[in-house]
């Protein structure tokens, strides 16, 4: 065990926070494709905890947080209410969410490669965990819901780079002996400022050079 | 181990009857979408031992049932061979399927909360997972055939509901020390029944308020 | 442990070439779905290691090899490069692609088998996973990419069929005690030759009987 990030209680305050604006986007994705309430509890699970869930079972941490802790579970569920009963305020709020998503992304990212790096993975797979933990859940949200994933289309804001940066900053910082609270919370603010920036001055990735 | 729900025996003869009708419907749609034998006998597989294997897969418990048993592996391959050659008889006693798959949903929502349990998860992790026994192979299918799911959309009878309550049934069972024989037939027998007048009465989940 | 097909060395060239033009049907596929370069990445990597990872979580066998073998991770996004930057020419050669991907074909659906019958499983559980591990990553692609699989499509020539015999193959040598480096040559070399052979003359599977 490497080390939490922070104390225990402000990890997991932090796990809750990152989970619960995940659930956020699945419920408010559930009421744009007219899902009923169940759909909406669905897709706010599968945002929220997929990305952990991979990881764990492809490091072998079974059964996953997702089914050991019960706030990881029912904080979702909190998520789906409040867009069942508010969802014209939320999506009003939807820039303050796209910031609080940002976070979470920032924390996944960082909390993802520490856990697969634990559980005994080399640096660059942990890197590709922590990605795969920071991005799974939309990812599956989205392939849920019958859509092309966001993550991977052309013509939105860079949301994996971040996350990847946020990643190799914290296995750069393991391979050199440097992973304490302070460079992961580093790690962390990296991810989350460059995907602010991303959102805010609408950077994109290149496609393939001569399209037809 | 908790305890078999019947005697073995019997307990594997209905299983192999709840994955024969979750296969059915797995052909059916392959049929539908025009696929050929092949993609039949892979969205029939998919359909009846999806669910299974995923929670196999969450729990630890491999290789999952679904590769450990002949007869979970072959039983679908029968389904397609029937819906083969015999398609449009199938289609014709489409309402039979339909009973047999509210029956598949009874047992696997049960026989998935005992089994989560006695791998060690908690009450409301057994239920959830319960659930996403029942359902997961049904949603499996309509992602690969690229279909939204038909348990998330609001213009489908309830299909969670009766597995979610089946499974709480199994679960306050169990908390109380009361789960035998007959408490879980009981609970089979419940959600088998809730899925009926759904389908009769056509139930439906409300979508969530103030939609634009 | 059966044995290695060939020495580990020539074993693991061929892995990473199958992995490479795996690798390549996906990157294509992103290109054409207008997806930017880290889509690219993502779909090759899926594409090449997705049916490996779905064999190691069911056997257990975790952390999956593509997260414990730099080269396999790192082959799908030297392939990303190549398409990034030579995407005509890489459309141009589309039959050579499509030969050396029946050549990953017959490859995976042997090694996948082997892999599964050393980790414990029954010959027809084997020859399954055999089967996942050479078509799996291909279906993911696709439901990635928001497509119908086209293993599912009644009008693709034949995919699963050339993986199925070669696995079969694989199942009976072991079976009768045969299983060698030679006899594994063989069922490559069958399930290619049956692959190529379904491409030059579009080999179709039927489809149901008295479709409306």
């Amino acid at each position: 065990m490497l080390h939490d990030l922070f104390t225990p209680s402000v990890q997991h305050a932090l796990d809750l926070a990152g989970i619960f604006v995940f659930a956020i986007s699945g419920a408010l994705l559930a009421v744009r494709k007219n899902f009923d309430v169940f759909g909406m509890a669905v897709l706010a699970e599968v945002t929220a905890l997929g990305g952990g869930l991979l990881r764990d079972v492809v490091i072998g941490a079974v059964p996953p947080a997702a089914f050991t802790d019960l706030g990881y579970f029912s904080t979702p569920l909190v998520a789906t209410a409040l867009v069942f009963f508010l969802h014209p305020q939320v999506e009003r709020i939807q820039g303050a969410v796209n910031v609080f998503d940002a976070a979470g992304l920032g924390l996944f990212c960082v909390t993802g490669t520490t856990k697969a790096y634990d559980h005994g993975l080399g640096l660059t797979a942990s890197a590709a965990l922590g990605l795969a933990t920071a991005v799974g859940g939309g990812v599956l949200r989205d392939v849920l819901a019958n859509e092309v994933p966001s993550l991977l289309r052309w013509d939105r804001d860079l949301y994996a780079v971040p996350a990847i940066v946020g990643a190799g900053v914290v296995a750069v910082c393991i391979r050199f002996d440097a992973l304490n609270g302070v460079t992961s919370g580093v790690a962390v603010v990296t991810a989350f400022a460059l995907r602010l920036l991303a959102m805010r001055f609408h950077w994109r990735a290149p496609r393939a050079w001569n399209r037809h």
